[in-house]
């Protein structure tokens, strides 16, 4: 885009008061804030911040809006009253007749308050426990208001966010159904089926006449630009890395649905599986269901194989597919969440946070995945499935890395492929998977698909 | 549709408490609407209530439910307690689980008390002259809890039913916009423009956190069941013809937006001109804007032209076409709701029902097009323009009539063409404006179009 | 007073907009509204007016306010938005720095409203039939919009207006421990034991954090200057006559409870006591409670005694009285109603009125009592107990009236004592029972007591 | 009360289950309030939850609750779902039917939550600046939910908890008047003129349908035993000593209003004048009204002549004496509090807490009496009016502590009267205050008064 056509995009300076959350705090509290925010979390800040203020916009192009508006920035400024937001050079799209849409506004409030908290309260504090990470997550959430002591109806719904057509319409109607059944939707918050979801209960919560719906959207700062914040969302919730994402996920959510997607969603399955898996969480009821139009049937059955073959037949009764029925996917799953809340109730467990869920720690660590790191994992068979699960996870993550990710495509250029012990037939099943993923274009690959590893068997 | 098909459509029986409107009602009132709904109005009710039951179906076929659902039927049932409705053979669609959705039992209990209200309220009343129509039309709406004495910002949106999807998506946009800008929505109640923009006001709506939105939609008996009400609908009104429903429209709305439509459209315009050109209206603000997206350009002008040459350069300053800018239209209107709040303020008129506005009893009583009546249609230059603009409009809709409607063509079949005395400019003005509908789509027409009347200059 | 103490009452002109209930009128209604409020009925609207306006004052002298505020007027106005009313004159303690209390404009809305629609509804009705007079009762309390389909709590408390402050403060009690049980008050909206139980309940309600309760007062136009409405009163409800007041309280109300009071209470009691001894209301579960401190167990006594002789042991069974435990009293009551409300259920009536209770048209036509229609009564054992609870009723009312209203003794000076047929034994009853009321200073009488009447056995 | 007699109270275990503000604790929270409340806060809980839990109870002698209940006890417990709090022997008093009153379980949610925050938050802060006990303020009534960015509207009411009835009617007269007027009010939350306006207020809100209003209640443990929540309290904060307790009240007041009352009122009104005498809150606006019956106004006008002695005339502008007039007091107050909320804009401070006051260091520590503190103060004309008010106050409070305090009493009797440097004129008004205050009965003094201290000029 040259120059005299970014100078037509129009933009707005402006000044925002915020309303709830923010509107409260002690003097101290607003000079952190707004030396954090003009300090080293101020880059952060404006990108968070522009996504938001494009939400809705067409472009799934992270860097899109960021050379689209290249003279945006924000200041979170301090005054006795409060807290003061000035915008320069905003994305008109987010205004009316000079006024912030007022959803706009909260979700701007929103990115504040929560990197502010990450920045503040969270940086103080030793997050070497598994105990003392599950801690700030419920922090950061409860901080965000989005933990309240009501039914349990939250569903939270996995699944791609460049999908097709058709997979899309699916993502709405079960959407729909779900809303039909009084349960409210949670996502990652982008495009595809983080917004189908929503969209589809949207309607049908309008039909049932409710009036407190939550269309909660759970991101982080490094993937919010990509996949901005649909209109829908009501809540916006912005953890600061994908593990504590994924916890949050799991552990705000009184089920799960997963549609279809790329390589993210497989790995997000494992993730699920290696938790549910565990022994200590045996008893713990917790839907998992995989859907998606007739067409996807192909994707799950390769998915379901895959998880057979290595974790056993008994993975199989942690999840449920159903393809081409979102009657009947939105029906097991209103019946698995009153499964959830009479467990919660006979364990006197809380309905806003699943504390009786044991995350081990190595799901709360990042894993990098290093040639050392993938030399070590240990895909054979005889293992606990959970820990073979985790590593198929690791595994997973890194092949992924080591074809697209800038990181690990670097390191398997220098190191050469990353050599992964484990059984043959286990590396087949991954193998077919990956191929099968390129051909159903659901990964992105530039070229032709080659390999990055190696089987030491 | 065969027997065995129609055997598996799934039906529902279930009994339905009112909620609201219905629920506070003496034993005489009961009792009333009991016959009521079991003698005359019975046939109607269950027209209707099926209408309602197939909410948001696919089909616009007014036959298409009656012949899906053969055995359905309804009563309303008095108990001491108050009013039961009984449904038999329901489609299943109206109903998640075996629960009727909320919204489709309100819109159920809004057929039954707005066809109770014309046959037991309405039926004792002379109706003979305009002040008698008028307090009729205002108990109707009161009575159907859709007059507020809240902030004025009511728009009615008028236009086709069947029209593009380019058409379609341009009224979502305008909805959109005039749902960011705080305005309600009142249509006709059935798909595409009736529908359009309410769903994008929806999405407004919710972007702008507002909790009490009216989507408003006033049909009748005869349509209903062709335009079954939109799924976004949260307030139904059934009026008993179109002339008491026209009067709804202009009476409760704050402004007119028309979209692209067919000839109906057309004649709705010249209705509102008709009314809006008497001299004793000549000061009453009121805004009227012509739209839709650039293709439509074609369109608007005909009409322009049309209404230029045969009421004269005035009544172009009534309204105001825009075309292929949804935000521009907003604004306009907007602003123009603006004008009509501060009138009403100072004339202490009411915010919910347009009293100052005089419609003249032949604008309330219904035009049947005989011979003679058409023949006696004055169409000459020189008249005062709002005669002309009522003549043109009953000209209109005998032609109409003549064209495709079962008695029209009876008539034209058995006398002939109809007479028209005219001068020649303006009769071949009519006869292009309707050859350009024919062949824009816009008017259905079986075989090449005649005309089925002849000028007598 | 004289003309310069007249002249320092503090007085204010103002100009009163509605809300709620007046605020959606149709012109014609608007119209009928002034005529109606400048003519026949403007006296009437005057008074009760300023009894409103007036509400809280310590004088209960019903002609106080009028000299006090010899000035004072109200119009209605019509304007095109509706309702407008003004104030000449009127008593300063109803405003606040110049603007009206919103619970007495609330209040003096609803004085409108309901002469209104005695004026102008029930005007044209025929009210010959029982069944006519139900429905005006209905009809008036739906258009007041105190009827509405929420869970049966509605105690109605009974007793005189001029108690002493130990009964006082126990009908306090009584109203504090019914408001801790989540029950509503009405009364006849005066001071006294009008106030008491609605004070009382207001602190309950408090501590119980209700947030939408209802005080109603029922009252008369002829009352309502003398017992102006005490302030707690938030539905305020004019009926036209003590009989339809009467009925409005038996229909709306889940259980009664009587405290002490003058002759009109036990009036009340026998009026109450002759509909639910009728053998169609045998089943009808209706709590009735006379409760008053220790203090007041020889007034009780008095009256259980004489309704024991003259209706029987069986009539014990329709009341309970309890003395000096309020705690007792209300647990009673609680469960009164909750039997009234399974009763309701199951017999689908309504909970908001009680359709089934059957009240005989003798009790919804007032009682004259001339010579003639006290020689007819029918005092003598062997009756059916409802049909001479009736009559007792009625030589009660002649005799009160015979003995300190202005016709009744008028009647006794020219024409001599009344002349009763009765049985011995039940007129000393009954002449007992007065002679204790005087005793007890429950009666004002002038002078010595000297009976107005003559038993012919 | 012997044995017997104690056994007849009755009492009721029960379990509580919060609501609002400790529904959604983590795990971590959970534990550290169930350790605080079973050790060091435990018997301070036992204690503050008695005095709710007897609420409303005549009493004022802080054993007596201890005595009637002695077998009372309550624990906090943790389940996963949150908080659950057991009653052991608690007043029946604060049931009905078996269930605890909602108003009191909200105010024992509030002891548990104020007394942790002190135990739990505060206690990990070094509160050596006056910053740092600023922020505890401010975060003990954030916590306490009481800070809302609404209208500034609370007035703080002080006076004696011990007044004549004329006084109380007199405070309870005010409270309806500032209610008329919208304002809400904070007090110590005991009785007599810490009740009176918050009763007038509830009638006068009630009057004006106000929905949400705030009685607020601000106490220390150390006095809510002795003067326990008056039932009309419905947000209670405990802060944990007097200090904190008078900072609360002048940062959450937008003004004051003092009632007689005895040597603690006069000790409040040297405390906020010390305060606002300083230069830095010269030009901050803050109403302060000093108000009784026209009884009371020796008592004013005492206070008033030596205010005016010691602290000069200009000290009078911070105050304004109004007897007998309560329309006059609410109207000044309510004007005052509209400056207030033009100063808070023009300086964009907070609506709800007074960043703005400067209140030195000095008046947040608490003063010990001791003979050299007493010595080291310095009562002579020519010294800065606030640096004057704030030695003066601590002299008076040495006085009150050497007269009726168990430790100042003691220190009396073991070194001898204190030492005060003072000018004579000064020590004679002192003494003549306190010489009053004696005969009107507002110091409790055991025997003749005798001066503990000795003036050295």
């Amino acid at each position: 885009m040259n120059e005299e056509a970014r100078n037509m995009l129009p933009t707005v300076n402006a000044r925002i008061y915020p309303r709830g959350g923010l509107d409260v705090l002690s003097r101290a509290e607003v000079a952190r804030l707004r030396d954090a925010s003009s300090g080293g979390m101020h880059d952060l800040l404006r990108r968070c911040a522009l996504a938001v203020l494009t939400s809705g916009s067409a472009s799934d192009d992270p860097r899109a809006a960021q050379e689209l508006y290249p003279d945006f920035d924000i200041q979170v400024l301090q005054q006795d009253r409060g807290v003061r937001i000035d915008l320069h050079h905003a994305p008109a799209m987010a205004f009316v007749d000079g006024e912030i849409i007022r959803g706009v506004a909260e979700l701007l409030f929103a990115v504040v308050r929560d990197l502010a908290y990450t920045a503040i309260e969270l940086n103080e504090r030793d997050l070497d426990t598994g105990d003392a990470i599950t801690d700030a997550v419920f922090g950061l959430l409860r901080n965000a208001r989005v933990l309240h002591p009501t039914e349990p109806n939250l569903v939270v719904c996995w699944g791609g966010h460049s999908i097709g057509r058709d997979e899309y319409l699916y993502t709405k109607q079960v959407g729909y159904e779900l809303g039909l059944r009084g349960l409210d939707i949670c996502t990652g918050c982008g495009p595809g089926a983080m917004k189908g979801p929503m969209k589809g209960a949207t309607i049908a919560h309008a039909k049932q006449r409710r009036r407190t719906m939550r269309y909660i959207g759970i991101t982080e700062p490094g993937i919010i630009a990509a996949e901005s914040p649909n209109p829908i969302v009501n809540h916006l919730v912005i953890m600061p890395d994908i593990e504590k994402r994924l916890e949050a996920f799991v552990r705000m959510g009184h089920g799960i649905i997963v549609f279809p997607g790329g390589v993210g969603t497989a790995e997000e399955i494992l993730y699920l599986l290696g938790i549910l898996l565990r022994e200590e969480n045996a008893d713990l009821p917790f839907p998992l269901i995989l859907t998606g139009p007739t067409a996807a049937a192909p994707y799950f059955e390769q998915i379901d194989q895959f998880l057979r073959l290595t974790l056993g037949e008994a993975a199989t009764s942690r999840y449920e597919i159903i393809v081409g029925d979102p009657v009947k996917a939105a029906k097991r799953m209103a019946a698995g969440v009153r499964k959830v809340k009479d467990y919660r109730i006979a364990q006197k467990d809380s309905f806003f946070f699943n504390w009786a869920m044991k995350v081990p720690l190595e799901f709360q660590k990042p894993f990098v995945p290093t040639h050392e790191a993938m030399a070590a994992l240990d895909l054979h068979h005889g293992r606990k499935p959970h820990a073979l699960a985790a590593d198929l996870r690791r595994a997973f993550s890194g092949i992924v890395a080591g074809n697209v990710k800038e990181d690990g495509m670097r390191r398997v250029e220098q190191h050469g492929p990353f050599e992964i012990h484990g059984d043959r037939d286990m590396m087949d099943a991954l193998d077919g998977l990956l191929r099968a993923f390129v051909e159903q274009r659901r990964m992105k690959i530039a070229g032709e698909y080659r390999p990055c590893y190696r089987v030491v068997t």
